[in-house]
């Protein structure tokens, strides 16, 4: 692409809402995980190993929020010529089957010079707790 | 769980050799973090945008690694008795259908009173070139 057109790209970023987006963590999509990361640790798989572990139920693998966040930011922004270059998340409540997420991403910082825009991210529970936070960098393709 | 127990758990991890494990990014693989996040942003799925882009095919998701940093986790420790407070990625070189990765994690420090524990982990590819690196804090739970 051409500078001047990246130019224009990284102006969107500037004046952009916060990105607000529903998430089900859904039999599909815990199912989804398992296949693509080869993970069946008994806290996310067996319902009395987790229960000894002080939770009701199996508790969600954290990196599903994760893939989460790479939807919000290839398909969620207002445009999809990007790149993630780097991400950080912090788990701070447990996730559980079929639990509604609200997830929100917003511009933290914006390097015009070399097209780059940091963000963070947050995801709540229907209870309106956050369930985790974290950061996104990502590059202008 | 009894408080001598996860001391004793703990000590697990005081001598831990360096984990190491190959990943293959598969079709199957691909597929499943798809029908996971809901990501079908063009950069991983229209051949022709990653060559505008200047890949030589569809680049892989950065996140596909966090589901494998899922697995090093709850399948490779010398305990499944293990939960992920926090991690962080970096990406270094682009991810192709079929590249085989060699992961390794190491112990960076044991927080014994708190029973937890900071990793570090990278993906090489078959080059020998370092794709992502990042780190892991998980609790002994």
């Amino acid at each position: 692409m051409l500078y001047q057109t990246k130019i224009r790209m990284i102006e969107i970023f500037k004046n952009m809402q916060a990105v607000r987006h529903k998430f089900v963590v859904s039999q599909k999509v815990y199912e989804a995980f398992q296949q693509c990361s080869g993970d069946y640790n008994p806290l996310h798989t067996k319902v009395e190993f987790a229960k000894e572990k002080g939770f009701k139920e199996c508790v969600m693998y954290g990196n599903i929020l994760n893939a989460f966040v790479s939807m919000l930011i290839g398909e969620c922004l207002p445009t999809k010529d990007v790149m993630i270059n780097s991400q950080d998340i912090t788990y701070r409540q447990p996730v559980f089957l079929n639990d509604e997420l609200d997830a929100e991403l917003t511009v933290e910082k914006i390097y015009e010079s070399v097209n780059v825009v940091d963000f963070k991210f947050r995801f709540n529970n229907v209870n309106g707790k956050t369930v985790a936070r974290g950061h996104i960098q990502i590059s202008v393709i």
